[in-house]
């Protein structure tokens, strides 16, 4: 494989063992599993999931939703608040598909029953201590009058969707566990007030953190999970994955090695990982963790290792000398990414380790 | 305008006061100046700089130097450690302009005299404390012998290039002058032990804080300033520049509204203003500023109020509540953003005032 600048590699066996494992858990669980698709954004890897019988995704935004429409895709949640300035998007695609969108306000209501002009399914976003988008769950009568409130030619109830973002910051997988109960508890709840709006009130929620550690969905009927397709070390470090499991690496260029630093440069940057950070045991950011590049994909990370700091296009490794010493100029290392859903957006596509390219939107 | 989806807003007049001012400095001082295209990456903000007599430009890949090439620039210094892999698209460009590289270690001049087949600009990159790339300036030895090494018929030995990138993590405007100050003193120092090699040995330094800031460039001959075009709340916030001469800002569609946590969320996330951040002086992260959208432009940033959580395509912006409640679903508010080099690479194009698509690489 010959690689002269910042590519991103993607190992197909891993992400494919990735999604066979979920589809598994949920057809287990009794769970319809409607996979985000924001963190790949492929049709190639959409195919792989279609392949596994899967026939309905999220996205976050309505130009993947447009995307993936345009590959055959016809069940599709904007799992993003209603924006009301694409309400022709919005309406395009409601002709096309399956359409599902988020409501989180009266207005929005109040806004597609006037300007929407084909039928469309609803969500309402409640927010279990995200702090992001959504109604909290003891808004209750916000709720039913958004519920009231739509035209029911026009807008189809679905039920509750949530994100429990907090997993991200969880820092062991118990306090994972314990989010994503309290996340179930409170839908729950705020269903059971709601049954007889709809006799098929469904409730979907969507966090990978959540979706792979958890073992108990009661009164769930679907999750949203996306970044479990790839993993990365946000995951991996609270042991949400194995490193092994991480199904990307970003194969870089070292440009300069510097052994009294204990330190090595390499062509890939914030431009091609992003600067989403971790922070490790002695407080130091971090961007990402170095892997030794072999025939077959690469290894588990260096110990002790890691992208110590980032410029627009210069990584730079700390290594222990044992393992800097191996590499020269002209050498190609790997780096495990720390948000692979933003390093795929921040490089635009794929090599797969015989040499295909994979698209991304 | 009408904005549906998050939009980068180019604000033509301040970019141009922006190349204007820097120009005149340059030239009240006798410097030449090869700006940085890195943090616009654009041919037509380049054409801004061309009609000021600017010839000579500064980039950070090859990709980026044949996108300018292919416009018309003939000389071009990629300020990036030579990268082997990319030989063959060394060679096409040095066929076609006249190009800068730059050599960090001896084996960069090794393997440059086998394989470069035109001839080409060389630097060699010096490290003053940014911990980057680039040699020591101590290290005497290794840098003569690498001036000596070059095949003179392929590779002719420019000088010395720096990028005092420590500028950028000062807290005052005392300490970048002081950074600067050491810079120039100890490339000058290191300079004076070559004169014997060439006649006209240049040195080269880069940063923004230092280029704007300071006022002394004793012995320097060239300045490569590249953020100053668009300036950043990285810079403003430090006293490198005002506010108002940041020209570039998110325009985002405001999706949810919530009073009582102070807070609007909008359709502008981490793929559209990158996860770069800065920490306030209660030691809280924030990725942006908001600022009110006119007709003519936009405000100062909104008092105590900051861009304080990014998802991927949501942003979290904490405001006072007089600003906040002018604010509903469906309008647009716009955002400073922290670093616009990587803004503008995460949005891959901008919209002036007057509604014009300008180009980003």
């Amino acid at each position: 494989m010959a690689i002269i600048s910042p590519t991103l590699l993607l190992d197909e066996r891993k992400c494919k063992d990735n999604i066979a494992l979920m589809c598994t858990k949920t057809r287990r669980m009794g769970l319809e599993l409607r996979p985000h698709f924001k963190t790949h954004q492929s049709r190639i890897i959409g195919s792989w999931f279609r392949d596994t019988g899967i026939n309905k995704i999220t996205v976050s935004s309505l130009q993947m939703a447009a995307y993936f429409a345009d590959d055959g895709w016809e069940d599709i949640t904007v799992a993003f608040p209603v924006n009301h300035r694409e309400i022709n998007l919005i309406n395009d695609l409601a002709a096309r598909i399956n359409l599902g969108i988020l409501c989180v306000d009266p207005l929005n209501l109040e806004f597609l029953n006037k300007k929407l002009h084909n039928p469309a399914n609803f969500w309402i976003e409640i927010d279990i201590d995200s702090q992001r988008s959504g109604l909290s769950p003891e808004n209750l009568i916000t709720i039913q009058s958004m519920i009231k409130m739509a035209d029911p030619g026009l807008l189809r109830f679905r039920g509750f969707l949530s994100h429990a973002g907090k997993t991200y910051s969880a820092s062991t997988v118990d306090e994972v566990v314990a989010i994503h109960r309290r996340e179930v508890k409170e839908l729950n709840n705020l269903a059971s007030n709601f049954r007889r709006f709809s006799t098929h009130l469904e409730i979907s929620v969507g966090d990978t953190p959540g979706c792979v550690m958890a073992d108990e969905f009661p009164g769930i009927t679907e999750i949203r999970p996306g970044n479990f397709v790839f993993f990365d070390l946000m995951q991996a470090e609270k042991g949400i994955c194995r490193y092994n499991q991480i199904a990307i690496a970003l194969a870089c260029p070292v440009v300069a090695v510097y052994p009294p630093r204990g330190e090595l440069v390499v062509y890939g940057g914030a431009i091609h990982l992003s600067k989403d950070f971790l922070i490790n045991e002695h407080n130091v950011f971090f961007y990402g963790k170095p892997v030794n590049l072999t025939e077959s994909g690469w290894s588990e990370p260096y110990p002790e290792s890691a992208v110590v700091r980032l410029a627009q296009e210069h990584g730079v490794i700390q290594l222990k000398p044992e393992f800097l010493k191996k590499y020269r100029i002209g050498d190609i290392i790997g780096i495990l990414p720390v948000h692979t859903c933003l390093t795929a957006q921040a490089m635009g596509s794929y090599q797969t380790l015989t040499g295909e390219k994979i698209d991304h939107m």
